[in-house]
């Protein structure tokens, strides 16, 4: 099948736009998507750049390219409206009736409207950020006082990712705690964990998966055995049913999907908003 | 002005209706907004279980709730509908046009319509951060040869959350190298960065605001104090200068913004999409 362009086009990062495109596009299979982002399309000569762009892979195309835009102002919306494409822009069709509702007219205003708010919202990202790392696996700070939640699981079930996904997007203090073999052979929780039982939230993992990954981390040893994998992840889901610990299996789970299971079912507050 | 309240509602996590929601959010100053996402609105119960949540907020307010919706099947946005408030459906406008422009029915799957292309980006984006993580300020392992990017800026200056945002988010391989007085005293790039000057790019950011961030982490002492930090951010800058490295000001961006810049300057392919 001929391939089809698909434009992610913002005056600002793209990322709403990439983000709109993609749960659109994930609706229809088996096409051939290329796909291209122009960021920062904030002066007449980038629009007009831009439809350039469209046009010429329109031209080398039997099928016309699909345009996810994010663009504030109507003047460049105009001008990227010229260009030869199945045409998508939120603000185009979202605008008026948030006006209209509002009584107010938008302000026009690429990014951010708000400069000190996004100054504040990044202070508590960066914040969060280096609490997920000073508190990760590694970490020796064990600052768990100070978490929204604490997660848990054995290597490679998905805690530190999470931990810094949940840091970035939303401004969460999450710390994590490695289940290992010592802590099976107790029984109990972790000494350090005990006082803030009602913050854990734990992750499980498929055996076969966790293999895989520990696999390619170290390829031999009991690290990564059939066996190994197998009663660590049989333990830790007896820990977690019998101290009562919600969690997750991370295995068809995206690290958005995680993150955000774990909000719903915590009830933790985001710190920030995207 | 009295409250009205936002929702955020989903099949899946939440994170595209909050991100065309703030997009447009942001148009309008002034306004008394408070946020609540819904996500996992995945049968008819929870569907009617939202819509009351919504009439309640109705209710409440002189004003009708904003409802920002990404609900795949139509049964559930049918039954989204029939609450009080303002619906914006991101599906509901361009399903349509798409579903005409590809000749071809949506599939109306709930999520992840490509399981196992998700588990290659998931563990992209796993590997990407672990890249990260490794190669960060106080990593060992400096394995400069396999990033794609390697950001140069002195302490605080933002490189570590970008660099985990762009591993995260965009599944890039992003390493990091502290500039210190002892880089600004040989005038020359450091040695384990010469053969990576194609990789380089740099971050500034304006001094008031690096000493506020410092001060956060060290109230006292010459690593805040107005001289250091004004004398390293000026070395810093001559040394972009002299070597031609491109960079950007950090000072009023968001992680996505400086993240979204740095791809677009170096041309460095996402290795997976939103």
């Amino acid at each position: 099948m001929s391939e089809r362009t698909v434009f992610f086009i913002s005056d600002q990062t793209g990322v709403t736009a990439e983000t709109l495109g993609h749960s659109l596009l994930t609706q229809f299979d088996g096409q051939n998507f290329r796909q291209v982002t122009l960021p920062f399309i904030d002066s007449d000569d980038k629009a007009h750049e831009a439809v350039g762009k469209i046009d010429a892979a329109a031209a080398d195309s039997e099928h016309r390219p699909i345009v996810f835009s994010t663009l504030v102002q109507d003047e460049f919306r105009a001008i990227l409206k010229e260009a030869d494409g199945l045409h998508m822009d939120i603000f185009d069709v979202f605008l008026d009736p948030l006006e209209n509702e509002l009584g107010q007219k938008s302000t026009q205003t690429a990014g951010r409207a708000h400069g000190m708010s996004d100054i504040e919202s990044y202070m508590k990202r960066i914040e969060a950020t280096n609490f997920a790392l000073a508190n990760d696996d590694g970490g020796v700070d064990r600052n768990y006082e100070k978490a929204d939640v604490v997660l848990i699981g054995v290597s490679r079930s998905g805690k530190t990712p999470t931990c810094l996904y949940l840091a970035l997007q939303y401004g969460v203090y999450a710390a994590n705690y490695p289940l290992t073999d010592e802590d099976f052979d107790t029984g109990s929780l972790p000494k350090m964990l005990r006082d803030q039982k009602h913050k854990l939230f734990g992750l499980t993992i498929a055996p076969t998966r966790l293999q895989q990954i520990r696999r390619e981390r170290r390829a031999l040893g009991k690290y990564s055995s059939a066996q190994q994998v197998r009663y660590e992840l049989r333990e830790t889901e007896k820990l977690f049913k019998r101290f009562s610990i919600p969690y997750v299996d991370t295995t068809e789970f995206s690290i958005e999907e995680i993150s955000s299971r774990i909000l719903d079912s915590t009830g933790v507050e985001r710190r920030v908003r995207p």
